[in-house]
């Protein structure tokens, strides 16, 4: 894979092989005409620019370099797109009265059970190309639109095949959600598609190592906090590291759960309690906070900044997917996190770079720049980490390297 | 020039020379596997697709065609960027505060006289291959960050040279904005920096050609709206267009003025009056609205939706400038107009090509797809217009056409 040097960089990065929890999101580390150096797409170097090294290298000019972005929860894969109900939805019409009359999830499903799986492949490496753009150079990808076993795996199937081309763009973290909705095929019966989930899902997915985490959408008319430690119970005896859709639409106590379980994180929270803060931060459970989401459903922000004050790790990331936000912008995040959830800049970097990675159980191994990681870069097109949320929605992003390979320049 | 066509595209466009009003923006004429034709640069044929031509031709293969998008409200040309001042705004400071500590236009302002020509035609030139990428096809340019005749002329003679090469992705439509803010150098002498634009820089202006509007900063603080008449008085009897910055902050009347005046348009229009709407409709002013504004300034959005049930012809554009909205993002406008101000996609496509035309002047020759009109359009990467708001925040244009020639083109 041969070798990769940036030198003249401005380099921002948050240190460390786990979360960074509270205020700390704040401190990066900084190094004024810093070099990288990635060889065979591990870093190998982070310092002063050296003088004594006349190997090729990508001269940065003073502009920023930080962690490549983190993406730690997308749908990515998905049959059909959704555009019907947004229009329902701005006429007015509530995301659960739209998933109470069959669209929704159910939707996607069907269309997804339909896809090939070249199909799905391809549409997931489009929005691969644009996420690369944007500096992502690791994205989590859920399945949960097919919710019977063949489509599951199918979906799971989409992001290995992906994650084994050697001139992948991004790495695609992979989690199973069976637990995304009630099947029709399991109407009424949850706690059988539960055991159904456990007893003949998870043990196949494990053994083809199809996924590393497991999700469950923890909410009201989808599955109970009981369920849902059930189903959790099982995937973390299998080894699955778990992550809980949590107080999203009603106050459901799936963060307090989510710090029972000591989860890797508890994902949208807007309608979490104050004690279900207090249990993630107790717990070193990672708050992700999916900012687009509430955009688009015009729903209150997620307390960030009282999560942060109050010790937890928040994590970032843009919930991609065909039906509550088809968005996967990282611009239009780090701006609403910024201006509508009070994070500062330095936070919010956090959040989409080490805090994203520990999300998805990865800290160890990227999100931050430090030697022994991933080489995986972002360069902006500025001397300021303050124009991500200051060209307001636009992509700053100059350069993309991920493992030590340019994925996107832009001129 | 030679010829363009496109086939098989689903066309919706509004129809007319002049803006549309009220809810009529709603209805879009449409085509079902549609045909566009343009020869040099004009379109010359619209309708069914031909099956008896066999000329070549862009298979659109259903997708949505549009008129090409229409920014008319922008700052496009300026030195020097201001994400500090962004910093301060995310603590809490308000715009007029920062404004009165001689942060704000003056910052700009010195940037920009300091700047070359040159430097400042690059750095438009970027601007607008990312405008191109987006859809727009025409663009306002507002002088405004000299203040004095010198950088003022710079500005407009920047734009000049852009529009005469002939491989431009965009016309720019020109706007002389001396009354952006009152310089230093007539500190507490407002009137005679009027006398002075009167006098000396608009004759110059129009005697070359460099503007083809006049606008004025009416609020409170800067131009009254007594110094705004007087203003665009002068302008309006040499023959410039005018329009107005009107109620952006506070409320002055500015909307009220646009109307008495008969303005092409009033812009921001945050606090307008119930008066100042009915005057902007029974006057045929149009109302542009520029939700990326608001959104970055935490201001609550202009009342869109109650001004096209006025009877208002209503225009959304950008605003891109170096302070209130470092942003020239098209698909977030398209998102809060949709899900933030209640405009349909309907209304917001005729918002963002005929009425946005109409604006600045230029409705008789671009901002609908009808024979005659310059070749300017847009084709989505979709079989629905909704892709627009749905895909938030993400760019949805799959090509851009201006006069004939494809200057985007995604895959």
């Amino acid at each position: 894979m041969g070798n990769f040097r940036i030198i003249h960089a401005d380099i921002y990065t948050p240190l460390g092989n786990e979360a960074v929890k509270g205020t700390a999101m704040g401190r990066l580390h900084s190094i004024k005409d810093g070099e990288v150096e990635i060889t065979d797409g591990i870093i190998s170097y982070v310092g002063p620019t050296r003088s004594d090294v006349d190997s090729p290298a990508v001269d940065a000019m003073g502009r920023v370099v930080l962690p490549g972005f983190v993406d730690s929860h997308t749908h990515l894969v998905f049959g059909g797109y959704r555009p019907e109900e947004f229009m329902w939805r701005m006429r007015g019409d509530s995301y659960m009265s739209i998933m109470e009359r069959g669209g929704g999830i159910v939707n996607t499903m069907k269309a997804t059970r339909e896809a090939s799986s070249d199909e799905l492949e391809e549409k997931t490496r489009r929005f691969i190309d644009r996420m690369a753009e944007m500096g992502v150079t690791t994205v989590e990808g859920k399945s949960g639109y097919g919710l019977d076993v063949e489509t599951e795996m199918k979906q799971l199937e989409v992001m290995e095949r992906i994650n084994n081309d050697p001139e992948r763009k991004v790495d695609i973290a992979t989690t199973y959600l069976g637990a995304h909705a009630v099947p029709p095929e399991y109407k009424d019966r949850a706690e059988e598609y539960i055991d159904m989930m456990i007893n003949d899902v998870l043990p196949e997915v494990k053994k083809r190592s199809l996924a590393e985490n497991c999700d469950v959408f923890c909410e009201k008319g989808v599955f109970s906090v009981e369920q849902s430690r059930r189903l959790l119970n099982a995937a973390m005896r299998l080894g699955f590291g778990i992550k809980i859709h949590a107080d999203e639409i009603v106050t459901t106590g799936g963060a307090e759960l989510a710090g029972e379980l000591k989860a890797l994180s508890a994902d949208h929270l807007l309608h979490a309690s104050d004690n279900g803060i207090k249990a993630m931060a107790d717990n070193g459970v990672v708050a992700t906070l999916l900012p687009l989401t509430a955009f688009t459903l015009r729903e209150p922000y997620a307390r960030g900044r009282e999560m942060i004050d109050s010790g937890c790790a928040v994590a970032l990331a843009t919930d991609l997917n065909p039906g509550s936000c088809c968005s996967g912008s990282i611009p239009l995040t780090f701006a609403l996190a910024c201006i509508y959830m009070g994070l500062s800049v330095e936070e919010a970097i956090t959040a989409m770079t080490l805090n994203g990675a520990a999300a998805i159980g990865c800290a160890a191994s990227i999100g931050s720049i430090e030697t022994g990681k991933l080489g995986d870069l972002v360069m902006l097109d500025s001397d300021t980490p303050a124009i991500l949320p200051y060209y307001t929605g636009m992509n700053s992003v100059a350069m993309t390297v991920k493992r030590g390979k340019v994925t996107y320049r832009n001129n």
